[in-house]
């Protein structure tokens, strides 16, 4: 029977994370949603506001399945745009807002966006650019409210839009309802494809591992364009809990937020504990305080740091490609037992599949005859690469079948990370993806650095790696040979670099050398630099 | 693009709830997962078990979609079979243990149930019973381990099983999962089907608004026959809680387990309620304790009660055909400001959509002329039928398709209580379907029980309504007209009902009179005589 019972159309609602907003405007319209500086919003009046967005987008010619880009800290209209876009039948691309002009240009021509909508100081390096699609651009307003020019304000945007209600619900769960953008082992950025289904899993995954509730006040310090906050517009909205934005991670202001505002939960990379810790406002909570940290594994000194707040710290892992956290180190009763530096050691590691993930495995390089995976042995030596898959694991690369077959050999996404296997079954991650270099919670393509700087008119030939830096984790380091003849300073290169891409992406060191070591097939020993700039695998992570 | 987009085949995992266990058991596997008198299953040992009976099933000739019955307590081998049955592909059909041997044997019949497992008391009255399609009889063993026959001992079922390794994964997630026979408005139970899609959202949805963790301990104090225990074995293993297992409500055995293991969760009936609150052993609580209660809303008398000993109410509310809780009566920040009753009477109301379900809406009984339901006024006066639909409604009655079809009249499922829907969005059970009446949590048709007693040979005509009832909520009273020279005693007539259907069914009293009011088309009017007996709707339900 089971498929073939009778069954009535139409009884399955296809899952989408609008219904979150719809049901939080349902059943607390007037409890406080987003807080913005002096700007607020309910959650009827953030209904509101989608709706209200949502008309004025399809007043502005989007059309089903069109991309709308934005280029925007976390602010309300950010939030407002993660269900307003969809809400008009359109998918968000959030745009990191530290990119150069050529790659938020690549970004909006690659994903053929309409529209962009950005703020005055973000959009204003992109004066030069042709975009090949976006057809217009919006200007959101400073935080006092002001428009500097001289795109469309966003207030005439909206004006396009009305206040008549619209479905909440979609026709299919697997459309797409937004593309993410990340530099992967390759130069050019990938266009990561989340659907509404996978938001609405991924978003119930946290909510429940993370604790939301109607009384969580979510400080946002982790950035809305990393995995759409890992997902964090749709599943604090789930239970109905308070946005508090944040424009930019410094100490001071997120202390000053934290307490004003009662934050009980935020999320960020380690530098993010970092700076909390850090900051001279740094004081034990009296009340509890939970920050789900992923990006790179926290170190137990800084988990001992927290600890000393009264802070809890959740450890989470993924990628841009698993809707941000696919895995939790989820406690063991039996971990209370442990001394503290026994149980930080436990706490770094990456864990087990979240509720809404399918498991987590570490697999041998080379599958087996019929393309299966081979799991390495349980034993927390022998080393493979780190593989998900299911509803919180992405459509695609976004007009890119190539890449997307490849991430998926075997059934499975290979995230390119390396690990072990505990025998109770907790993955800990021992080696980055070879060619990422992760540093402040951001990927940089290790070959687009290089690139850049094999750009640079004395440049040979050149290895970049991630080395250890205290306040990033890790930072780019180039090892370059020069052209004979040629010359060159450090600070030279970096400032060519800079020309070339993002500032953050440059390297902080170049050193010189006379030749790269190289295999027999002339593929660059990375690991024998990193081995010499880290010591070795293990510490590389847990430092 | 949406759904056009490169999609790789076998990313979306199918949503099942098979996933909880092969997860509890991944993370977990030292963990208390189920307590039952003396025995306990860890997590990795209760996912064994559902293994074993899984193989055991599949080698005892039950194939994808057969059916599996189960005639027990809340036990360790009731939780098992939650899991195991799915596992082997099969569908559980989880049956009242207070059923008549004829009711038993007609939802054995209509499912047919290929395998009967129970416990040897409650087989015992099926003695004569010849089965349609069960082919085997299974006796679970008693909670000091021993099986009294004469049927095939449970150990002796899985030890036909082995402990290979099966995938927790299934093929399609809109694939039955179990079968729950429900007294609707008609006579004949009707087999409510539910999926794996909506087991699990609904799992999923229970543990948020239940706020279920790790650390939660369950005490089964709701039967896991009625809605699979609102899909408690599964949500309760998402989070890898603790189930403690009680096969009878009383109040000492509650307050037992409720200190002795730290129980910190439960739901049930407010007859439960009222059990918990009167017992001789009931004191204050020094932690938390949570119930979730439905299938009567709670009087704001035993709310105060139960408040008083330190326990939180969460007022759920729904029916077999939605899983069990469809809504939640979700507390808004405002009502800390009312007065105790004030707030008693506001938690007493039906609420909004939980998380995972749609809307609750109140409709008109007459439909648009396109056949689209019509809200009354959010005026909290006007009266119209409450209905429901989305992924935690059923799939259909089980080989019914025409009262399937009536249920979903206008592409909604028909709950058949009457209700308004309040200013605030919050709706609230006003009466409750014409033809059950709900004593103690259980569903009884009154047109069934009005055919039970239309077969004493003394009666004419008959017509039974729930009346007030301190302990059970309600009760079934009958209004007979005997026939024409004919005599008999109302104990007369309620010993007779009891050798047709289950005792617990039969009236509680019997009036007798001359003729029933009826309608000009000779249909009783059963309004008047309930307003004779409760006075007015209001009262009717939050008596």
């Amino acid at each position: 029977m089971t498929s073939t019972a009778p069954t009535m159309s139409g009884l399955d609602t296809p899952l989408t994370p609008l219904r979150f907003l719809d049901r939080a405007a349902e059943v607390h319209p007037e409890k406080q949603a987003v807080i913005d500086g002096d700007r607020q919003l309910t959650y009827g009046e953030f209904a509101a506001a989608a709706t209200r967005l949502a008309h004025a987008l399809r007043a502005s010619g989007i059309e089903a399945g069109d991309r709308v880009a934005y280029l925007a800290t976390n602010s309300l209209e950010m939030l407002v745009a993660h269900f307003g876009v969809p809400l008009a039948g359109g998918v968000l691309v959030a745009i990191n807002t530290r990119l150069a002009a050529a790659e938020v240009q690549y970004i909006c021509d690659h994903s053929g966006a309409k529209l962009l909508v950005g703020e005055a100081s973000l959009l204003a390096p992109l004066a030069d650019v042709s975009f090949q699609t976006v057809g217009e651009i919006v200007e959101t307003p400073t935080l006092d409210g002001q428009f500097v020019g001289p795109h469309l304000p966003y207030s005439a945007l909206v004006d396009r839009g009305n206040d008549s209600p619209l479905s909440w619900d979609v026709a299919d769960e697997n459309a797409i309802i937004s593309i993410n953008y990340t530099s992967g082992t390759t130069g050019k950025p990938k266009g990561v494809m989340y659907t509404h289904r996978g938001a609405y899993l991924s978003s119930l995954g946290n909510a429940v591992t993370q604790g939301f509730s109607a009384e969580t006040r979510y400080l946002w310090t982790l950035p809305m364009f990393h995995c759409n906050g890992w997902c964090g517009p749709w599943s604090v909205t789930s239970t109905a809990g308070t946005h508090v934005c944040l424009r930019a991670v410094r100490g001071p202001d997120m202390w000053q937020l934290i307490d004003a505002e009662n934050v009980n939960q935020m999320s960020g990379a380690p530098t993010v504990l970092t700076t909390l810790a850090t900051a001279g406002e740094a004081h034990a909570m009296t009340r509890p305080l939970t920050i789900a940290t992923a990006g790179a594994p926290p170190s137990p000194t800084i988990i001992r740091a927290i600890g000393n707040l009264g802070i809890t710290i959740v450890h989470v892992y993924g990628l841009t490609e698993t809707y941000g956290p696919y895995s939790v180190c989820e406690a063991k009763p039996s971990w209370a037992d442990l001394s503290a530096d026994d149980r930080a050691v436990r706490m770094a590691r990456q864990g087990v599949g979240m509720l809404t993930a399918d498991r987590l495995r570490v697999v041998r390089p080379e599958a087996a005859e019929d393309g299966s995976l081979i799991d390495v042995a349980s034993d927390g030596v022998e080393m493979g690469e780190i593989v998900m898959r299911g509803n919180v694991v992405m459509k695609g690369y976004f007009e890119d079948p190539e890449r997307t077959a490849e991430a998926f050999a075997g059934g499975w996404f290979h995230s390119g990370d390396l690990g072990v296997m505990h025998p109770d079954g907790y993955v800990q991650l021992l080696d980055r993806a070879k060619d990422v270099v992760i540093s402040g919670g951001e990927n940089i393509s290790t070959i687009e650095v290089e690139q850049a700087v094999l750009s640079h008119p004395a440049v040979l030939d050149v290895a970049v790696i991630g080395v250890p830096d205290e306040k990033w984790g890790e930072r780019p380091k180039a090892y370059a040979v020069l052209r004979p003849g040629q010359e060159a300073t450090e600070a030279d290169v970096i400032s060519h670099v800079k020309t070339q891409i993002a500032s953050y992406k440059a390297p902080g060191a170049v050193e010189f050398v006379v030749d790269l070591p190289k295999t027999s097939t002339g593929k660059i020993r990375k690991n024998e630099l990193r081995d010499e700039a880290w010591g070795n695998a293990k510490v590389r992570i847990q430092g």
